[in-house]
């Protein structure tokens, strides 16, 4: 495997997968890189090179296998496996998260949620019923969790993720609208929706001054 | 105005001015490059370089006046007016950025709920009423309805987007997991939970092959 691939291109590669379960519903057998591209508004020699880091895919003038780019796709994204995932904080963000079927679809199971205020402990979700923060390392070392996503508020944010990567975590999806510090080992992404709606009424305000992505 | 101003800067002003409004609660009256530098680990040197797109702020020895930057760049984001916003979608995910706080504090105020859904229309939400999704034009024309919030479906989002602009919108702020495409003059931000995760198990399963930021 190459290293350093572009965080553009592993983005892409999420879209592509999706085409490809698209196309593989619709009972396509194959694709060129031109089909992919025109679905994800891009170029076919972008497709290309963005497989390119991967090794060789299909055969020249023939395409690619629908289901075999698409499973190898699941397989360099790590979707072939399922990751064990603890919701940290239990509110309406917690919720909805909770709720999204497609986490579970990828392979993101969601294994424990994790609350401090003593009302919501013992609440049922689902399958769920939340736990109490203070348990937390004890609980992401008994079930084997991987990955956190943070939806606290902004102040408590840094201190729980620091003690859940002591327990082991190694992944962080942050919602808290703050910037975490976490060690070089540790995958850190954010979700802030502030800033984004912040980049929107600059870009409506000044009209035509923000560079394009 | 500078025209082109990268969105990594633009996202960094969200943060220099959520680092003002905190150094201003804590009666701090001015700040240095390196104060905000160091609170949001970057540079000094960055810190000048993205506020010298927007003129000249601070003197030099002295630093900023911590209320004066922070109103000029809640100015420079289009954060000291309010922007008329709409949910379209009232499920998990609409109903919990309809419950977001910060969004009414930062000037966003959500004017209207829409959704397809006959069981949900007219249901409650706070000072709102969900709406049917087949009025939206009218609404948005009323109202003044300038960025709306899109939770649909993936296979709904685009009409809805197409509507909503031809209806006078000009911001949109997708949650729906699938590209869309708008004219130019329309700002299109994306918030792809599936993806960030995605590229969370990528970086997970293929350890130190994704650049950084």
């Amino acid at each position: 495997m190459a290293n350093r691939i572009p965080e553009s291109t592993v983005k892409r590669l999420s879209l592509y997968l999706r085409y490809l379960r698209e196309f593989a519903e619709q009972g396509r057998e194959t694709v060129s890189s031109e089909d992919l591209a025109v679905r994800g508004r891009t170029t076919a020699a972008q497709v290309r090179k963005d497989l390119s880091y991967f090794g060789s895919f299909g055969k020249r003038g023939f395409g690619y296998q629908v289901g075999e780019l698409r499973d190898r796709l699941q397989q360099i994204l790590g979707l072939e496996r399922t990751w064990q995932v603890a919701i940290i904080g239990a509110g309406r963000i917690g919720a909805a998260l909770f709720g999204y079927q497609g986490f579970r679809v990828q392979g993101f199971h969601i294994v424990a949620v994790f609350d401090r205020d003593q009302q919501k402990v013992g609440v049922e979700w689902g399958d769920q019923r939340i736990e109490d923060v203070a348990r937390m390392e004890e609980v992401i070392g008994e079930r084997g969790i991987e990955i956190v996503i943070v939806t606290t508020p902004a102040e408590v944010a840094q201190d729980v993720v620091d003690r859940a990567v002591r327990a082991g975590v190694q992944g962080i999806l942050n919602f808290a609208p703050t910037k975490l510090v976490v060690s070089e080992e540790v995958s850190l992404k954010n979700v802030d929706m502030a800033i984004e709606l912040e980049a929107l009424s600059f870009a409506l305000s000044n009209h035509g001054a923000s560079a394009p992505r």
